[in-house]
């Protein structure tokens, strides 16, 4: 695909480098844009310039924060005793949508997973070990990939708490709501047998 | 969905405003976005921007163009007397990617749409009209969609056309290759049957 313009093959070159767009969906992109007005396209430049200049991490969850401290850490409303631990902020995003959690939050930025190179050393588990030593945490709670990679992590992190007399918890795996019995494989229901709750504590 | 952070929202809702990209797409590539160097986002950045600033319009076909004049009205190679008449300049990209064309170009910006509000005065079919009056125009090649609104601008240029001497023809309607008989509509394999050709002109 041969384009009449350098300036628009730059810009479609930036946008096939996202993940999931290909050369045609970046020219498809690109001629929209072509399309708005020249303030509008400066501003859509700016805006995404300025998202990746200014953004900072929360020093103590490591989640996404516009300060020093996310706004998650920083409400006293919330239960700042209990953390849950996830891979990444996409997590957080998701489990603040469900509104059922109320405690804070502390973003490993991946798991671990020796076949793609990320030991615990490139992860912030450094920094889970001290808030948990410094904070009198009450709950931990894991919310990881349910596969190897993910029990490793919880093992490890385990392992490394110098004070266990926290109670360490891990969402529940079961059949999904909506899903049928007959579809769920194995290991799935396997566990949910064995992790059976009484009816009373269900439709609690 | 409630994003943690203003600056990460602002850049969602950027990316969630281009065609085809939800929510939730948009905040995938801001995250990916995040985990690229600064520099690297701020090109991104300043290429979008840039590419709309400083893109021109060929002043002669309506191409996209570096400069006043696009590269292929500017190149003596091509046959200057064959003008291809083309709806959008994505047009222009796939036929120029067949390597079948060695004319120039028109682009119409649209086709006569009067259920979309698009008349004849939208349309760049002035600045066609003048180049055929003024440049010596041998062949008109109407590439345009296969519709109503398509023929009735076919049918509106040809009767504003001063001198009617100039061949004027359409790219071939049939059968697709690899596409099977049985599953071709109606119109289409009436068409291909009634203008049918010399196998010898087929396989030319």
């Amino acid at each position: 695909m041969q384009l009449p313009s350098s300036l628009l093959e730059n810009a479609v070159a930036q946008f096939a480098k996202l993940p999931g767009i290909g050369k045609k969906t970046a020219l498809r992109l690109v001629l929209h844009l072509l399309k708005q007005d020249v303030s509008e396209v400066q501003l859509f430049g700016e805006t995404i310039a300025k998202m990746r200049r200014d953004i900072r991490f929360c020093q103590r969850c490591h989640n996404i924060s516009d300060g020093d401290i996310c706004a998650i850490c920083a409400n006293s409303q919330r239960n700042q005793r209990v953390i849950c631990v996830v891979e990444n902020i996409r997590d957080v995003i998701a489990i603040e949508s469900t509104q059922q959690f109320n405690g804070t939050y502390h973003v490993l930025g991946g798991i671990i997973s020796p076949l793609d190179g990320i030991g615990p050393e490139q992860l912030t588990i450094e920094s889970l070990i001290n808030r948990i030593a410094q904070e009198q945490v009450e709950e931990l709670v894991f919310a990881l990939s349910p596969n190897i990679q993910g029990d490793t992590t919880i093992y490890y992190i385990q392992k490394k708490m110098a004070s266990p007399d926290c109670k360490i918890t891990t969402i529940a795996r079961g059949i999904a709501f909506g899903g049928e019995l007959e579809y769920a494989d194995e290991m799935t229901l396997a566990r949910s047998i064995a992790n059976r709750l009484p009816v009373q504590q269900y439709v609690k």
